[in-house]
């Protein structure tokens, strides 16, 4: 398939698209129109059709598109046909609200490891198969579980050193939650996120008196 | 001053753009194009300049931006000029983390309340000034602390009554954590937060290869 630079936000609303499609799926509907998806979730109907025709044709004129084999389309673009194997480095406040969030396990992403440097932390059982592990296990782990995302959830001054030991030993995509920039080699994905870009839409709103 | 309906992908581009102007303004850069801000924060010079001109006109031909009034302008389109109180309820491990969320604090967002209806979370100490308190103290404790933001950590079974009481109180703007889609009258703002969306655009680059 043709690798086509695909704007970030399309990709977020591809996301934003499947949740409504798995909804449509629960309600027992067969079509549905562009339309129909852009009022469903709040974006203009050209909108969807020029995101969704990044990846190709779909849907038939008049009819729309076929709830199940868009939903279907969607989650193979965003990969999440496949199941990815998750570790998380930081069991803190933060690592461990992630290692249990329901939302990660419903769409496909397994945290098969957490681990801390915390002697204090080691050994405390956040569910059934997840228990925190030392750091000194890492690379070992990252191969056996068949690790492809990391999750950075340690302070700022432990988080490039972490991030080089997660790429060394193989790990192909990041998810920064620590505030400190970091680098890593061209080949590996690196996602910051910043919690508070959040609550600053909620304070442009309040600040602005736009509704939603 | 005119309300745009301003798309929210620029908000959010807003955001970044300030943390950008932040490290100039430590660098002690004076002037910036639009081109400098959109190789720093990785978008097109264009899509600077077109966020930038829904608010008016910036900068000087030839010279580009001053960075600290360009700073400054922005965070008072984000209403960072602002302080804004923040209340969260639930105080399981998400909202214990949002709570101590340091990134909050530093864009002016203050967590002055932490609410549960657990005994055993009530009276836990998260930092110099935030206690766990129940969540009977609702409405007090919005209208003492002039609450703007209330964030809404609850498991999905009881969100929704969680978000009336807020909405009740006076509390102006939501966000959502919860996997419950909620209602709220017209007037009230509500964001929902999706973790999962950032793992989603991860498996999507690991799934087609494009860099970053």
């Amino acid at each position: 398939m043709k690798v086509f630079k695909i704007p970030e936000a399309t990709v977020m609303r591809l996301s934003v698209y499947s949740r409504h499609l798995t909804q449509l799926i629960g309600e027992g509907v067969v079509n549905v129109s562009s339309g129909e998806i852009a009022k469903g979730v709040g974006v203009s109907s050209a909108q969807v059709r020029k995101d969704l025709a990044y990846f190709g044709e779909f849907g038939t004129r008049g009819v729309g598109y076929n709830v199940q084999e868009l939903y279907s389309h969607i989650m193979r673009i965003l990969g999440l046909n496949n199941c990815w194997n998750v570790m998380i480095v930081g069991a803190g406040k933060l690592g461990s609200a992630l290692a249990i969030y329901k939302g990660f396990a419903d769409r496909g992403f397994k945290v098969r490891a957490l681990l801390d440097t915390d002697p204090d932390k080691i050994g405390t059982k956040l569910a059934e198969d997840l228990v925190v592990e030392p750091i000194t296990v890492l690379e070992e782990r990252v191969k056996d579980e068949n690790i492809s995302i990391g999750i950075v959830t340690v302070p700022g001054d432990t988080a490039q050193e972490v991030t080089d030991k997660l790429v060394e030993a193989g790990v192909g995509a990041l998810l920064n939650f620590s505030p400190r920039v970091l680098r890593v080699p061209e080949s590996v994905i690196l996602r910051n996120v910043d919690l508070s870009v959040n609550l600053e839409l909620l304070s442009f709103y309040l600040s602005y008196g736009t509704a939603r």
